[in-house]
Order: C-alpha cells, then structure tokens, then sequence
C-alpha cells in the first residue's frame, strides 16, 4: 500500500467510538428497554470539540432530532446522550421538552453548558417519554464514562440490533497518526435518505467545523445513505460527528491537505457500520451487495440499486437461496432508470444468469449452494453508459416478520 | 336508488367474465404449472369485438405484452389466450417467437385471424416457454368453450392466487340492461404503475373501439392502479376490456349519455377484482383500506396512501394486530407529500389514535381485536388541504416469506 499515495493507508483498530483520543463513553441500564439491558450511552469528549450531524429526512421529526439540529448548528459539541427503548417521537410539545430535559440533565451531569449536548433517542413511536428513568440513566453512565467504555455504549443503543456496531481506522500523514472511530445502531426502519437510525463518528484529528461538515456529509452519502433494509426511514436517523484534536496538528480546515486522509479513515469508519446494519438487519441472514453498472446516470445507477435492493421478491428469493434472477430483471425494470431489456446482464454470487436480457444456461444447485453465505452479490449491468452504484440490504425472512409483528404487544 | 340517478343502480350478477352476453370461456389443464390444475384459459367472443388494453409501464416487458399491445392497436380482438406457470418474460428473441405461435396456435383452433387474438402469460420470469404443452392446451380448451366457462378460465389463470376473482354488475339504461363481468389474478408481484397482473373485463354493450379505451383507462386508475400487494411491478401486467355489443341498442361512442352508466358497471367489475386482489396477496390474512385525507393534492394523499401501503413495518404491525400507529405517521412522513406533524391524525379500525401528532389514549387490547378481521381500514387525515385517496392492501406475514423463498424450488 505504501507508493503512490502512502496517505492511504488505513490501519484498523480496536476501541470503536473512543479509539479516538480525548473521547470516554459509558452505558448504564436504566429500565428504558423492554427487554433489559443497557439502553443509555454517553459519549463525552474532553473539551468542547468540532461537530457535525445529519439527521433523517422524514417530515416526520423526533424531538431529540429538532433539538440536536439546533445545538449542532454552531460547529461545536462535546456530549451526546442516546437512549433505546423509547423514540420521543410523535410525542408534542411535551417531547420537547423532555428532550430539553434530557440535555439538561446530561450538562448537569458533566458541569459543562446545555448547548454543547447533543439528544438522540431510538425504540417506539409515540410512546410519552421515560425522563425520570433516562435521568436516572444519565447520572449512573456520567460517573462511569472511560476511555474504555466504548463496548457497553454501543451496545446500550441496540434496539433489535442483535450485535454492536463498531469500527476505527487510523492514517499517519506528515508523521502524526490520526484515529477515527464510530459506533452505529440500525436493524430495522433502515431507509436513510440523510442518515442512518444513529451513528456515532470520532476523529482525534483536528479538524474544524466545517471540515466536519464536509466531511460527514461525504462519508454519509457514500455510506449510510447507501443501506436499507426495509425502505422505511425513520424518524430519529442522526449521524454525528466529533473531532478532538487530541492527536495533535494545526486545525485542519476543508482545503488543508491533511483533510482526504483523514477524511478516508472517517468514511472507512462509517462504511463498515454501514455494512455492518445491513447485514444484522432485522431478521437477516445474509448481507445482500447489489451493484449496478453501465447505466445512464449515477443517479439511474441508485434509483436501479435500490430497486432491487427494497423489492421483497428480491429478499425474499434470497432468504431462500433462489437464483431467480427474473425478480432482479423486474426490480430493475420498475425502478425508472433508463433501461433496455436487451442489453440487460445479471450475475447472482459472480455467476452469470442473464445476458442480452435472456437466461444463461448455469447450475441452479451450485448457485443457490453459493447463495448460502454470509455475503451474497447481486451485479447488474446495464450495458447503456458509465452510471454506476453499490447498494447493501439484507434478505427478507421470517424473522423479520416474527420482529416486527411482535415488537411492542 | 331509483331517483336522481336511477343509471348507476348497479345488480351484482353471476357468471364472471362470460356474464355479459356474446363471451364463452375455458380452462384446460396443460401441464405448465409445476403444481398442476388448470393452467390454459381462453377467453372468446362470438365475433369480433371492439376492445382495449392497458399493460405494464415496467421497462422490462414479458413477450406476450409486446405482442398483445400490437395485437390490440387496432381496437379489436375476439380471443384472448392466458396461460399460468411461466411469464415468458426475459425470454428474448425465443419469447417474441413462442408468444407469436401461441397467438398463431389459438387462431387456428377457433377459424379467426391472428390479428384478432391477444396472448398473456403469467408465472416464472427467465424460464424458457413451454409452447408444445401451451399448444395442446389451447387445442383442448377451444373444444370446451362454454358461456358457463367463466369458472374454469379464472382458476386457470391463478399463479399463487388462494381463490378465483370474479365480478360482475349489469346496469339498464333506457330499457335495455347491459352487463359488464371480468376475472383477474393477483397475489405477488402487484404493484401496478398501469395495470394489474392480469384482469380480462367484458361487457355486452355495443362500445366502439374509443369508448372502450376511455372506460378501460378511467376504472385502471381509480381501481387496479390503487392496489399494491409488495410495490413489485409485474413484467406482464395486463387488462383487457372487450364489448361485444350482444345486449343490442345503438354503437355507444365516447360521448354518447348511455356510457356512463356502463362505465360505472365496468368499473365496479374492476374495483371488486382490485379489492379481491389485495385481500388475496401473497401470504394475507386481512385486506387493508388505507385512505389519506386533507392532503395538499390527491397526488400527496396518493403518494402517503402508497407509502403507508407499502411499507413492511406497518404491514408486519397489521400482521401482529398492534395498534402500532407511530408507523403509520413515520410512512407518512418519507412518503414526500407535504406534512405538518402537528396536525396529523390517525385512525386505526375506526379508532383515534393520534391527533395533533401526539398519542391519544386507547384501549390498545380493544384496537388490536378490533383489527382482527378481514378487513382493516387505517385512515390518516394531514389537515392541510382536500387531496384525497385511498390505497388497497394487505398485511405482510409469515406465508408472503414463505411463498416467496419456495416459489421456484
């Protein structure tokens, strides 16, 4: 890797969303979550850090997001407070101000100001918010905040998440060695169209707030917006991200040289949690790759992608190990991107299925046999133009059923 | 009913698509359908009828659609031959030619002209086409033409389907009474962007070639265009209208005073046919009503009504019975139609569950029986204008999964 552009080179590393120097996280159990467990994380840096979030498109608008939009907005953060088991959201004037309650407390907690507090809640629509038990929370996680306590933080904001997401990667440039790290949560109303359910990115790097911003809304597009598992968007999606400087370093701004390599090890951070929601989707057992090539456009390329990445036909045939890419021609067809039946190629799990928009002759044990891994490729080539893109879902089984007919009663 | 009106007193009738005088059908038993039963239907008028089609807008077309769409250019056909088990769609230049033979096939076994027949195939997608046995089962289901065919045809059309659909509504208007009847297949794959899977609609009226276009238009977008079972768009959606004009009078033309009342006939057929398909999509067990009002447009409340349709968290909820109304405001709010939440309102089974955007206390054990029926309305009002629609579905199980997963193997 070292040559050409040595500023590359990502390492990974341990420690997930406080990899990052200058960051402690915590999670506490507060009796938020039906289930049990953790369901309330902290995430503190040492000082008052350059910020950034992205937050869902829905019209529909959770309390924490309305907050949290307006604390972000001046560049600077140094706490966020996350809770699962309850979205505030479809909650009224009173979800307002429990969420103002809720930073509040979280600045208390920390002696530092309300407005350098960012809000995040996930779990059920609608539902009137548990302040007293998130308080509760909050004090118990503030006295347990590590640098260690990266773990229990991304697992107290799983929902039916049935594993923690987290990744960090560090790149050297000039001789200082910059970290970033993140944590994610996701499973099912997984349909960003700005961000994803939550995820949190670190840096030690010392970027500025617009550096942060250019950053985030990079690494969002090419990641998190690229996930779905179900097409629905939520109402809570947040994604933040916070740079210490810890490592060290001028401030970093958007035209510094320095920026493309860290900005890579951030957007590496944030595409293995992309992956990794797409492949604990709800109920899933196979993370699905759809590639679309050689369309018009990029955004024909997407609107293709993400065609046959939502149609339940698609998952469906690969829940069940089916090669039957008729669904993936069909998807294709109805998505609205420029297509000519003719020139249609498809290969399931690198197996070619269909060319010049025909069958080819292949064995459907042996593929449906290939289907049966942990990562399965749909590649699809539109044979009109340069237009590409990468879409990650999940297949639809049972389980997604089971989950979500039974998530509340 | 007899009063302002007395043209739209509409009679329920027997007898399905060979209701309307001047229709005889068939079903046979080819062999197609790998789980055997009746898999050929013809559809046949005593002589050549004025007609007309709509077909699917997904850019990936079954051969028969091709085929059929020049066939009834002309506003005339007299048979339609349908076969189940094998879409004949992603066929190439194979499909083109096994679809002209099967056309070729029925004209010679019913003495009428090539031009006269359409052709439409539903199953499989990328399979190649069985044309021997689809031959032989035209031969044998020209011998059974019966006037009381119309069972046979219907079962015969069935892919995944758990009952046959038939309507039929005759209307008088001036003394004399015309009869409009069809039968349809749904299930998977139904989310009409023009037409629904297969529909074949017949009246006796003496429309002209015209007025059967604009009647067959009118009823697609107001009932087959409002069903969706997965948001899948089929490769060979097709709706035929064909008038044979046996009930006498004068040639009806498109501004003649005697088409509405027809019209209104042929679409009642068509909305019972629609209500049936989604109450029988893949894997249902209750049909959902979903009706947006006070939109800003009938587009926005077409666009809310498709989104909450569509989305698998609400139809999982259905599934599961829970009164899970924070779903249905998130499907709103990505569906891109203009909202206020503060003003949504939301009723589940006939039961307030959220207004100004905020819950509203319900017994939720009484909701969640109440919405144990075959029939489920969630009705959303925005508050914001006089757009209006409504949307026909079905709640996503278990089953769908498993139709799904097994279909092909």
């Amino acid at each position: 890797m070292s040559g050409a552009n040595p500023s590359l080179e990502l390492t990974p590393q341990a420690g997930g969303v406080t990899a990052a120097a200058g960051f402690r996280a915590a999670g506490a159990m507060a009796g938020v979550r039906r289930t049990g467990g953790l369901d309330v994380a902290l995430l503190v840096a040492d000082s008052p850090c350059a910020a950034a979030g992205v937050f869902t498109r829905n019209k529909v608008v959770a309390a924490p997001v309305v907050l949290s939009r307006e604390a972000v907005a001046d560049g600077m953060l140094q706490a966020i407070a996350v809770n699962a088991g309850n979205a505030n959201a479809c909650t009224g004037a009173q979800g307002m101000t429990d969420a103002r309650a809720m930073q509040a407390a979280t600045a208390e907690a920390l002696g530092i100001a309300p407005g350098l507090v960012g809000v995040a809640s996930t779990g059920v629509i609608g539902a009137s918010f548990p302040l007293g038990l998130v308080e509760a929370g909050i004090s118990d996680a503030a006295v347990e905040l590590s640098a260690d306590g990266a773990d229990a933080a991304a697992e107290a904001i799983m929902t039916t998440d049935t594993f923690a997401k987290q990744a960090a990667f560090s790149v050297t440039v000039d001789g200082v060695t910059f970290t970033a790290g993140g944590m994610a949560k996701g499973s099912g109303m997984i349909r960003p169209d700005m961000a994803t359910m939550l995820a949190f990115l670190t840096t030690d790097a010392p970027l500025n707030a617009e550096a942060c911003r250019v950053v985030l809304r990079g690494a969002v597009r090419a990641t998190f917006e690229r996930v779905t598992v179900d097409g629905d968007t939520s109402t809570n999606d947040s994604v933040y991200l916070l740079a210490s400087g810890a490592a060290g370093g001028g401030p970093i701004g958007s035209d510094d040289p320095r920026l493309a390599p860290v900005a890579a090890a951030i957007e590496a951070v944030a595409a293995e949690l992309a992956r990794m929601i797409a492949r604990d989707g709800e109920g899933a057992t196979t993370l699905v790759t759809v590639t679309v090539r050689g369309a018009v456009t990029d955004e024909d390329a997407r609107l293709a992608a993400f065609a046959i990445s939502e149609s339940p036909l698609v998952k469906t045939a690969v829940f069940g190990r089916d090669p039957n890419w008729g669904r993936v021609a069909m998807a294709a067809g109805k998505s609205g991107a420029a297509l000519d039946q003719d020139r249609l190629e498809i290969r399931l799990a690198d197996v070619l299925a269909c060319r010049d928009g025909a069958a080819v002759e292949f064995e459907e044990a042996a593929v449906s046999a290939a289907m049966d891994t942990a990562e399965v490729g749909i590649d699809v080539d539109l044979h009109l133009g340069d237009g590409e893109a990468t879409v990650w879902t999940c297949d639809l089984s049972y389980d997604y059923v089971r989950i979500n007919a039974e998530y509340r009663t």
